[in-house]
């Protein structure tokens, strides 16, 4: 059975302005899906900020494995109910990748804990972006670093937990540097930073970017779902005999 | 200058039941700051959920270095604006130690990004907590274990993210095991989590317990502030000669 | 393809004890590797100390995609170039399961750059063993917990380093507690350590410490392989233009 | 009581090439050890390469707290018992401070478990270090980043298992990035690595590099010692009452 993935995209940019919809004609959602769409073992379909729900209702969300989630302009119009139920779904095994502006994203900096910040610059500059964990899965298919010619800077400190990889690190033009690929275990759930994808340049037109999303989603692919929850072990049924001692305010 | 500790209590168990009063008749968070204060390097004073701003006010944090938490009944009652208030002072380097059932407190949700969710079972049964980080500060004097007669269970698994280190592991007589001491470095913030304190039980008048709530403290306490913030850096003030290329959306 | 599996056996008590030869009649690596078979996913030979080279010359190493290893009474046979080779391997990419008393062999001390001391009690208690990280592949199929009724007791500190995630805990009868299932990635190799196996109770047949090898191998298999070095870029070739500065030793 | 330094130095590139002496008169260790004397609480003395048992006698190491180290040219002349100790005494709680090219030495390799390549280019070029962990003590004073103008070129992939903290991240003209300082815990000893310190630049005279050493000395200083061991726990002595069951091969 394909991975099923949700293509989150806030649709915001390419509908305002010509510049972005010149690259993304249908939404970057739409590209971002394609290039998914392009491995059969893949099945991306989309959602966007202006759908009811944003469309992330829970019947979509029972019918995927992973989810990316590409935002900028509009971080606040998301619902904070939304943002909670996909940081639910994440602890409990769906796959999160959160794609360049969606670090500020209500979903990232919940799943984080983390305010997200980091230092910035919009000059269209060469990033050079290094693997740093060879051998890893998201980075199958890079020979050791690979370029885009135009990006957004995002230059550290990165405003995150330490990772539980560092996959991707990236050298800009200007005389930053950013980690750009990070993972993180959260829950029974695999979450995947990924920085470029400014959208005034043709990023995820790029070949290797493509594939770095397609790895990514197959790294994410939950393993296991789990449920979560409080139960409570009452004394009688203990797994080691035990005497109650003491009172209870319950 | 000593270390300006305040210990948050939420002071619901022991205005309403006898039971929590006789163990602790000015409340767990006098007794705790009290347990601090025989360090002559550390100045503890309290704060409770009755009081405006639940008792933390801008300035109130401006003069703590180190805030612990406990809390069990009412954690819906913390005002959001306060937990997001401490979670922003942590990342910017206040100290924060959570303890027992402030797991499931807002504050601690928020900056683990997590949903603190655990098995539990109130039967007064014995706690055996062993250190499983032997040289760490925060198990300074505790010679491989200590034992607690009686305390709630708690068990694995708990809905966090893998630690930093884990200090401490704990066995149960009814037969779960708990990670009981784990560290955390949230932003410029160290963050502690200690398992042992159900209201019920005097467990923070143990002499053990009281030395590892100071050790956590001395551990926690910030080695320097940080501000973050999302710096734009301009083109023409770059690092490295830049030329700008694309349009941009702002 | 199905994972190519080489089960390393000591293969010593086996030949010296009756008590071991009762329980595992054509040695403990023989049950293991049949364990792993029943997958047809899984293709397991096994290697023993007392064959040329251990069983693990290069041609060997080529066709295996993870190794398993069980060790006690004879670590220190093992040849120093054969621990340095499978070390050089697991950086490269080759899975390691590390199973109970291998905790201090040559290969897993190599690897994890510690001492790997514990405390022990060889006394058939029960041990219990709770899932930690739910939804972990290794995890797979276990429901909260299982229990071992006779086991060695290994007991906390563990002589490792903080683990990339923490698969399993430990409670034993006799009152210590042990992280039984541990991961780690070390440069393109994944490395988990698992516990249960002592040679005189029949643990590798207990059916869920069989599903647990068999869930680790999936887990280990390699992603891809990566060969290190220290390449020497010359100024000449540099990705941006360099004016050489500065002298030499070399 | 000060924090006892002892500043270890190859001493070769210094007694060969003149190149090196002009920088370093009387070596890298000396330049290194002023540097940390210039902090009162830290008293720095040195050892070297030439001197009986490399100057790391059983006694010089009980009266160091934190040991630093620098080697390049003859790393395979450090005699591997020497390295064991002084392996063994990081994970009883000594600090341990790695320079630049002494990534290669044994002891980092042996304590980090990994072979610690990277890429490396001696070219002479600019490079920026920027900072990660804001408020890291490692990096109290530096205000985002610093750079050194003229220094060798390390880049990623860094052979070293995933850090407890990226400190520092370096930009280097050429085109490269590297995490240039990393901390670890190994048992009860902190141990990091900090990148800058070719031999041929004077890098070790740059303020801000002396004031990154003397942070780092002060963060690796030891919380406590830990023995080790491997304590044989009887079944009559359990800490709950246990019946023995099975055989043992002992």
């Amino acid at each position: 059975m394909p991975i099923r993935v949700t293509v989150w995209g806030e649709n915001v940019h390419e509908q305002k302005h010509q510049l972005v919809r010149d690259i993304y004609p249908d939404g970057m959602h739409a590209c971002i899906a394609a290039a998914l769409n392009r491995d059969p073992g893949i099945k991306a379909r989309t959602a966007t900020l202006q759908e009811p729900e944003h469309g992330l209702t829970e019947q979509v969300l029972d019918e995927t494995d992973v989810l990316t989630w590409w935002g900028h302009a509009a971080h606040g119009q998301v619902e904070d109910a939304i943002a909670a139920r996909v940081h639910d779904r994440v602890l409990k095994g769906m796959g999160l990748i959160v794609l360049h502006s969606g670090h500020h994203s209500k979903v990232f900096k919940r799943v984080m804990g983390h305010n997200a910040d980091l230092r910035w610059r919009e000059a269209g500059e060469k990033e050079r972006i290094w693997v740093a964990s060879p051998g890893h899965p998201i980075a199958a298919g890079i020979d050791g670093y690979f370029e885009l010619p135009h990006e957004e800077m995002y230059g550290e400190p990165f405003g995150v937990p330490e990772p539980m990889e560092t996959v991707f690190i990236s050298w800009f033009q200007g005389g930053e540097v950013f980690r750009s690929g990070l993972t993180y275990r959260r829950g029974a759930g695999k979450v995947f930073y990924f920085r470029p994808g400014h959208e005034t340049y043709p990023t995820y037109h790029n070949a290797t970017v493509q594939q770095v999303l397609r790895n990514a989603v197959k790294w994410a692919n939950p393993d296991q779902r789990y449920g979560w929850g409080c139960p409570h072990v009452k004394a009688e049924t203990a797994l080691e005999p035990l005497v109650e001692h003491g009172g209870s305010v319950h």
